[in-house]
């Protein structure tokens, strides 16, 4: 009995990674296009207040921030091995090459979202405004390298 | 000089409304599309666990019912007027026609997917089961009422 409990045990730990892996690469390509959307929809009207173009609006700009901080943790599952290719991206293969320098960069955007977050929610502009460039450096880092940019 | 700044205070309002307004009807359907799809990437696997078709992992499940109740509150405004139409959208013209009965119904899937996500947070199987029915159940809802199923 023991023994069947361990064994049912394994087949199920087998069974949910067969199951992640399932995951189709057009619906991994789908899903991270999406969470970068969402950035996008939330860093347009930042970009908007940092260029002076619409007016300074702290606790907007610190709504944001906060969005983008937890979205940015959910991109790297939109990366699956085999995801190169299946449906439109823009994403280049190099990815796959270089995971853990990708991860790394990953990595860098999720903490400097953080910081953002948490440096808006503060109050301070002039803070806020230097955190931004941080930011935007970490997505630009990682499009320069990583995106064929249309 | 005082006159000057008020002028240019409202002048500064008209254009940050302006410039909310500028948003692009398609632009707003492929916003609001990319929520949906960052909803339904998590809500997959918990009804994988709901159903029994993977192994049930509290954790996992918390950590999806937690991205569910950030992204639900961020549908609505991707619902502005005009953008029944732009794209390729599943959203019907009604929604438009009956905004108040529609956000009532997105504000019923930000409680239950807020409750969801702490009562899965706590870490009770059962009760997170029964509340997971809540939050579908508030999915449905609106579909049913609102959404051209393919």
């Amino acid at each position: 009995m023991q023994k069947l409990v361990v064994v049912s045990g394994i087949a199920a730990v087998l069974f949910a990674a067969a199951a992640a892996a399932a995951v189709k690469p057009e619906t991994a390509i789908h899903y991270r296009q999406s969470v970068y959307t969402m950035i996008g929809w939330n860093f347009g009207p930042m970009v908007g207040m940092i260029k002076d173009k619409t007016p300074w609006d702290q606790a907007d700009f610190a709504k944001r921030a906060e969005r983008i901080s937890q979205l940015a943790p959910q991109l790297l599952e939109g990366f699956p091995d085999g995801s190169d290719k299946g449906a439109e991206t823009e994403a280049k293969a190099d990815i796959w090459k270089n995971m853990d320098d990708f991860k790394a960069k990953m990595n860098d955007l999720v903490r400097e979202s953080k910081a953002l977050a948490d440096i808006a929610k503060a109050g301070d502009e002039a803070k806020t405004r230097e955190q931004f460039k941080k930011t935007a450096g970490a997505c630009k880092s990682c499009h320069d390298k990583y995106r064929n940019e249309e």
